[in-house]
Parts: structure tokens; sequence; C-alpha cells
């Protein structure tokens, strides 16, 4: 039996007080030891540890009833910046944060349709990366990493993007291109795992040990979040349920099965929703995805046939889709994430519920909310920036130094030392 | 965040070292340690527990090179027994099992179609494990507890099955009915579950970290091995891959959903597969669910040509459910059990895996193998007695005497003590 090592368990506990002083600063030892179920010796040495790396700060005392006075720690915002790329397929998001992850700087490039070769990718990231950290008046010393999220499949441990069907790439290695324009430390994986981890430390899966999180974008999948962690699966490819059969024998999709959840809720999926609807609706801008999902929002609001239409068909799909991950993870929580989900908002939302309701077996769906991510900025950035959060705290204690552990460094962005 | 307790740590880390016993007797603490990752002094002291226990015994010792001799430990096979039930819809069988896991006596009852009252149930088990209790000749007080597994979803906690839908159970309080016949601990679950944790201690699962075991019987389901233990999901309902929609609006199911994958490759599924397929064909018992399995098995050995479409057919639904589970679990291996599997074997396996490649992703599938139970009892039974031997495992310390857990002790079974 592969176990996790006892390394892998003080990461794992170190990540969970870092998520506690981040979610509710200042806080003491003793606070913490009861937020987390972990012993008071354990929180001491973990809290030193992150004292000594300067991500917080002892701020004071506060009296305990009776006993001696309890010190006060908080995370320390200003103790280093994380930067979190989103490439989707029609843009290029490039946020940077502080380290209670509040956003210093965003900066946003759209791909146009077609332009998806990777160097182009790459000058867009550059170039939003660039800007973001120029626009903060960051020292480049004090930016800990950049996390990367591409869509499809990913080898985090190479850098790679296996497989992303939107753009038909194979084995791009995307971290090594992207180290010829950036000096700072790269982590890659892809939207569902990085809005799995934003939801896990700052949003609506924060305290449960059972949570999928569905991200509707131009593709979608489901991050998955077990036993109070991100489930990977054995090759890092856990979540596609974008690419399960909902519809035996129903539309073709990209990945060359048919019948694909993705097929019916993607963006692409939804705009031919509405089109089997009504062929000539003028909500349907047939070349422009983010157009046609704005059109659709601003139709739900207004009461269109047409809008209403589609994003009750598109809810009847969805709806199944989600039953099936009810049925099959029983999870505390449903968080409905990403653009999509974002736009078409609360009207989508109801009709999801009812949608799953019917289709989900009593038991799982009582235990069962579906919400919306409570996310204000993009999930994938948040996410992507954490997994860069996460390498800066597992590499520590293995040599003794942080910074060095994954390091492609050749340089543009950082300037010199 | 609700994390694991270190009472929970302690207890799979006893399940872990237990299981390392069973598999490898005889063994040194040196050689567990090596292969649980846990630390000597942790295995040091687990192994003292299940010595005082008498689960485990000395036998001996080993040269270690140059050092001093290596005490060596194996299983105590007389050390208790353990009964393993399994419900089904056609049939009781239970299995008495020695502490490894052995079989010392079996007992079947069939179940005639509409025989499906609880106390008809209760009162074909109570006279299955007085059977195997009588045949064994093994003393009352050495049988450690009794599991039962039971089809739909449980409430372990109340010894309650919540929802058997091939019966229409709600809420029959099945442990309280079994305790005025059995005096042992009794503790219930489902055949998903108690499959997957006889393929993890005992079989396919060995080893694995991620594991889908995948049941077909009447109904079906996947037992999700997720991180090295059974997902349960936040109401013990995860798993309920057979109440998935693998054809939006197709098939009616007993769950009030439509085109679920159980009603595609359950037995009655499979039934109407043939059906459809042949009408009248001499392999359709149409009122016998075991014949007609047992038919097609010798029809495909005959190459039969109803047998091989209906095979074949199930196999295009059953590979596309897997895909499924493969995309979203991402797991090393997809273990195929239960009685209409090992009926159907090879010939089954073969068109599953075929059918599985052309729906599912290639990184994933790359990652994963799809295999027959290896377990050559029933594996529900053997399931169900290891959630007896953890709930025996489980009880140790808790108040420094074993057998006190769970306890519905009203008797007819078990002999005065």
């Amino acid at each position: 039996m592969k176990r996790g090592t006892s390394r892998d368990i003080r990461t794992a506990n170190r990540y969970e007080v870092l998520r506690q002083i981040i979610a509710a600063s200042p806080t003491s030892r003793q606070e913490l030891a009861a937020a987390t179920g972990l012993s008071l010796a354990t929180v001491a040495t973990l809290v030193g540890e992150l004292l000594d790396l300067h991500m917080i700060t002892e701020v004071g005392f506060e009296d305990s009833a009776g006993g001696r006075p309890r010190g006060l720690v908080a995370v320390n915002a200003s103790g280093g910046a994380l930067i979190g790329v989103d490439i989707a397929e029609t843009y290029v998001h490039v946020e940077l944060f502080d380290l209670a992850l509040n956003v210093l700087a965003r900066a946003a490039e759209n791909m146009r349709p077609g332009e998806s070769r990777p160097e182009q990718v790459v000058g867009h990231v550059a170039a939003a990366a660039g800007s973001v950290v120029a626009q903060a008046g960051v020292e480049a010393a004090r930016v800990l990493g950049v996390g990367v999220s591409v869509p499809g499949q990913v080898d985090r441990a190479t850098g790679v993007s296996a497989y992303a069907p939107n753009w038909d790439w194979h084995d791009v290695p995307l971290l090594d291109l992207l180290s010829e324009h950036i000096a700072y430390p790269l982590y890659l994986d892809n939207p569902l795992r990085a809005g799995a981890v934003a939801e896990l430390w700052f949003g609506a899966a924060r305290g449960h040990a059972n949570a999928v999180v569905v991200n509707l974008g131009t593709g979608v999948g489901a991050g998955l979040v077990l036993g109070g962690g991100l489930h990977r699966g054995v090759s890092n490819s856990a979540g596609e349920w974008g690419h399960t059969t909902l519809v035996l024998d129903g539309r073709p999709c990209r990945c060359g099965n048919h019948g694909c959840v993705e097929t019916y809720v993607g963006a692409p999926g939804i705009m031919q929703n509405l089109r089997e609807l009504s062929p000539h609706s003028p909500l349907l801008h047939p070349d422009d995805q983010t157009a046609t999902i704005d059109a659709l929002a601003a139709g739900i609001a207004a009461q269109d046939p047409d809008a209403v239409g589609a994003v009750r068909e598109t809810a009847r799909y969805l709806g199944a889709g989600i039953a099936n991950l009810v049925n099959l993870v029983n999870p505390e929580v449903v968080v409905l994430s990403s653009w999509v989900a974002a736009r078409l908002g609360e009207p989508l939302l109801e009709e999801v519920r009812e949608a799953v309701a019917r289709h989900a077996l009593q038991r799982p769906l009582a235990a069962s909310r579906i919400v919306l991510s409570p996310i204000p900025t993009d999930p994938a950035c948040l996410g992507a920036a954490t997994f860069a959060l996460e390498g800066a705290l597992q590499s520590v204690g293995q040599r003794g130094v942080r910074r060095t552990a994954p390091a492609r460094v050749r340089s543009r962005i950082a300037p010199a030392p």
C-alpha cells in the first residue's frame, strides 16, 4: 500500500494551519489546534515554521480566562507575492496576490479564435505576468511562484500539457516555454483542480471533507475534494466529468466520444441547445461564445423566451450530470464555478437544483447543497496562485531554504537580483 | 475542516498492519514498517496491541544480517471467528471465517421472487448463521462479530436499511430485527462497500491507493477506494454508479430516474438486452435472473449468437459506464465483481475492455487496468466479515475491553456463556 509519508502529512498539516490563519487572522495557537484537530504541540511547531518563513507574524496577545496571555499570529500579507495564471480557450487572466490572497494587480489578454499555438499563448501569459508585477510594484525577490492553469490533461511533474482538446495540443512543454520568459518557480495544473483548491482554501468547500467543484466554461469538468484534500487520481487526470457519457450515442465530442456532458453544458453546447430551440435566435452569436452567454444572461433577466428555454434545457442536462456526481461521490456541497456559471448565475442555479432533484437518489440528495462559487475573482487564477503557495510550503525543510525547489530560472520578467 | 482524529489514524494504521500480516505471515516488525511506511516504533506498538488481542502470535525469529535476530509474527487464525452475510435479491449467503479470513463454513438460502418482507429475510439470515456456527463447531465466545451486507442505502450507525430499491424497503431496522436472533456484535453495510473492502484487504485493490470495484448483480454499483481507504461520502451513500444516468430519458429505473446504468447492466437489464435482440431466445428465463445469466454464460462458451450478441450489447453499455468512472476517478484498477461478473467472466471482460477504450480519455485509460475479482468466494461475505474485523479492531482501547462496542445482544444463536 502506498501510504502518505510523514512528510506528506506534515505538508498537509502546514497547508491546513496556514489556511486557518488566512481565514481567521489574528488567531491563537489554541484556536488553531481546536479548528484543525491537531495537537497544540504540532500547531506550535508549524506556526514556528511559518513565522521563520515570514509568511505569518506575531501580532500581540489576548487574555485567556485566568491563564497566561495567548500569543496571536496573523498572515503577513506583504511577506510575499503569488501569481496565478488562468489560460482559457478565449482569454488569459493573470492576477498577482499578496500572501493573504488579496488581488494586488490583474491583467487580461483576449485570445482570438484560432489563436492557439503554444508560442502565442505563452506570449500572452508573459505579457500579462510582466504587467501585473510592474503594476503592483512588487520586488522580484518577493514573488514566491507562479501557478499556471491550462485546460485539459496536464503532467504536473514535467510541466507538460499532455492533451488540450480545444486546441488539439499534445505534449506541449508549457513550463519550459514559459521559463524562457518567467524567472519565478512555475507550477502547472488545470482549471478543474485550480478551481477546487480555490474553493477548498477560500470558497464554498472550506470546512467540508467532500465537495465537488463543477467548472462551467468552454470545457467543463469537476474538481473533486475528497477526504479533505484534492483528489488527483493516479495520473493527475481525475475530474474529467465533462467527458463522461450522459447521452449514449449523443452529440459528437472533441474527445472522440459521443454524448459527453460537455457537449450539452459547455459554452458551445449551450449555444447548440439554443440553436436547436430557436435556430435564428438573435441571442445567438455564432462565432462568439462569450457574447452568446452574455446575451443569454441578459435575456433571462428580460424573460426572453429563447433565453429561458435554452437555460432550462441546459439545466436539464446539467442537472442529470450533477445528479450523477451526487449519487457517485455523495458530497456535502456542489459548487458551480467558472465564467459560464458566474454569468448565468442564480437563474441557472435554480433550474439546476430542480433538475438534480428529479434525478438523484434521496439520501445523497438530502446530504448535499448546490451553490454558486462565492469567490469574487477568477477562481482558476486564485487556485493557481494557491498551487504556488502550496509549492512554497512544500519546499519548507527540504533543503532548509525556500524558493529552491522547482526553479526553471532563465529570466525576462524578473529583474536582476 | 473536519480532519481525521488521531484515533482515526491509529485505527487506520492498525487495519494496515493487520492487513499486511494477513497477507504475508510470518513477517517481522521491520518488514511491516517497510511495507506500510509507518515508523518501527509505531509498528511495534500496534503489533503489541494485536498480540494482546490474540489476533496474531509470535512465531519465532529470523536472522538479520549481522544484527540481532528479528521476532516474527503471524496471524493467529484460530484466535477468533468472523461471520459475513451477503443478503442479495435472489439469495442469502453466510460464511464463517477464521482470523486469516479462510472460510470455515458456509450456508446459502435461496430467496424466491416476492419473498422480500424483512422478517422473511431475517429468518433466512438467522437460519444460515446458526448453520455455519454449528458446522464449524466454533465456540460462541470466539465469534468477534457478524458483518451484514444488504443492497441499497444503509445507515451504518443505526443499523437501518434506509432504502432498498429492489424490495422497496424504507427505513427497515435490520440490525434490531437480526439482534432478536443473533447475539454477536452486528455491523451493517452494503455490497458496494463490502466488495470494495474485500478487494482492498484481499483482492485486486490491495496495494492501490485508487481503485473502483464494480459490483454486477441484480443491482449494480461501484465501491470506491480512494487515497488508500474506502470512500463513503458524507451520508455513507457514495458509489451509486448504478443510478447514474448513461442514456438520458432511457429505460425507466426502479429509483424513479430514467436511463440509469443499472437498467442496462444489472441482471434484469441484461435480460432486457437479450429480449430486445431476440425476443424469443431460448436463453431467456423470464422470471429467473440466475437461470438466464447461467444460460448466457453457457451460450457464450458455445458461441451461441444470441448469447454473444447480448453480452456484447451489455458490454457496450458497461464499457461506457466504466469509462465514466475511469475519466472521473482516474483509478489504477477497475475490478469487476459479484455474481454476474463471475459467471460471464473473461468473455465479458474482453468486450468491456474494448468498449472502455472506445469511450475513455487516453491518459486515465493508460493508467488503469480492468480485471475480474480474484476473490474465489463471495466477495460481499468476505467484505462484510472484514467490517466485523474492523469493528473489533476499532473498539481496541476504547474501553480497554474488546467486544463491547456495538453489541445488540439478545440471543438465539449464541449458546449461553
